[in-house]
């Protein structure tokens, strides 16, 4: 855990309770938590740098994450161990300086590849019995606040983190 | 459950929790989950076709279900048996070939009818009492994939389907 | 309960959570459930005529009670004693034959006024300590449709009822 | 309890349970509750005034708040001690003759510094831990009712103040 340098994060199921809003011009909308953005800010204040990475591609993702100033978002990520493995080589991590949190199978073959792997309360079963970590929170109900907070503070950085925050 | 050919599930209640979200235009947007579409993804590397059939019509349900790229989508179907009796007829699958999956009173008379009936845990207390099977995710929590999971597993592909899936 | 022959229900906290969904355009959507459209259908084929009865006045319930087919729905009511008593006297129904479906303090000086007072599960505290009835579901989980069930239950008319709705 | 004569109160978390919805044009709606404006009438009629003070500037919540005819709306407020003891100089009120609800960290610093402080149900651990009173209510459950009933119950004008509003 002192080790980690890079926080990643799954969207659907993580960010959100895995909800799509259809209307009739199809997927519209995304119920996001304020909770989770405490994370972005903690883990900017510890300058640990964040990506967001997801199976899906669409603009309402992406709006919310811009506007929470990320710089590193993949979307529409067909093999995310490969797509993390050139991301960490460019940025000179190791794969073992990662925490990953994810929700659900396209998110198990990371189990083991990264340093330390966490899951919202709700993941799925075969998620959960092989995480490193059950979050106390659901997806959508803050689980990525958690998962900063929780790094943050084995790291022994989590309050001066919101003594800053709170300055 | 090993003969099973044919999965069959309604919309509302199942894929959903029930909610219609109506804004002054009216019925406007239903909400659905991600986790489902992996049960589409399970049938179709198992090769098992799924039916839709469902007493609403509406838009926002076909964009959904054509996104997920299934080609057999009924909706607004008065009598569901009559429907899904010509169906399996055109295709030629027996009634006991059938897996189905509802939630309602409109579902009621397939009990019996198909091969195996399940319903999500929070269906309607007549259908839970009489279902083959009560599963244990609501409905808009999932409960579409744990049907697929469920029939998969009892004919002994649903390891191997994950694994093309993952692959 | 034999005597019931006037269905009266709020909206706001009983067909829904009692959420108001805002947009940059105000109050624009409202959260129903499609379970509750079972109690009209029931109503319909038992020939009790359902009143709605709502303070608040929006185009979201209009929309929705008039795709259900209802006659009669007043919105925007300031004092509902005062205009379910004309309503009463001029449908020639006593106040006696009535059953109300209310969750909170605008309704409470109904109560012991009509012959049957309910509310869903999670109605305002004074409601429930008060009402003749207490529902399993809360309000937007299909309250309406538990509360005409039980007085059909109550006549001897809900077998009847759903065999017609069935055939 | 007896002296407070202002209701300070922050929304996302508080009148919301901290969604926000996304759609393709950035943060677009928010879920509120019925209930809570209860507690905008209760306050109202009690001719105690209610100031909101939150960290967050939208429009959504700026026509919810209007639409209760609240007077006093500080939103996308950086430093909440120093807008709110600005406000009380510029009131005459004292800052422990004020009731504050909050529910995360940019509300913590305000803790100990007005007369009571409570938390929804749901709040931040740490703000739970350290809050005066904790709801029964959860964020967007009508938690800001609950917070006015308690206050006028405290001070002994809750019956009259529902007398008031029931005739």
């Amino acid at each position: 855990m002192k080790n980690i340098k890079l926080i990643v994060s799954d969207i659907d199921g993580v960010w959100t309770d895995g909800s799509f809003y259809y209307t009739k011009d199809g997927d519209s909308m995304r119920k996001f938590n304020t909770r989770d953005s405490y994370g972005i800010a903690l883990a900017n204040i510890s300058k640990i740098p964040v990506l967001i990475l997801s199976g899906e591609e669409n603009p309402m993702v992406k709006k919310r994450m811009r506007k929470l100033g990320l710089k590193h978002i993949k979307l529409g990520v067909k093999n995310k161990f490969e797509t993390l493995s050139n991301f960490c080589k460019y940025q000179k991590i190791k794969m073992n300086e990662v925490a990953f949190l994810g929700d659900d199978m396209n998110d198990f073959y990371l189990i083991g590849k990264v340093g330390f792997f966490a899951c919202p309360s709700d993941a799925y079963p075969v998620i959960r019995e092989n995480a490193n970590k059950i979050l106390l929170q659901a997806g959508g109900q803050g689980s990525f606040r958690e998962f900063v907070e929780h790094i943050l503070h084995e790291q022994g950085k989590l309050e001066s983190a919101y003594k800053i925050y709170l300055s």
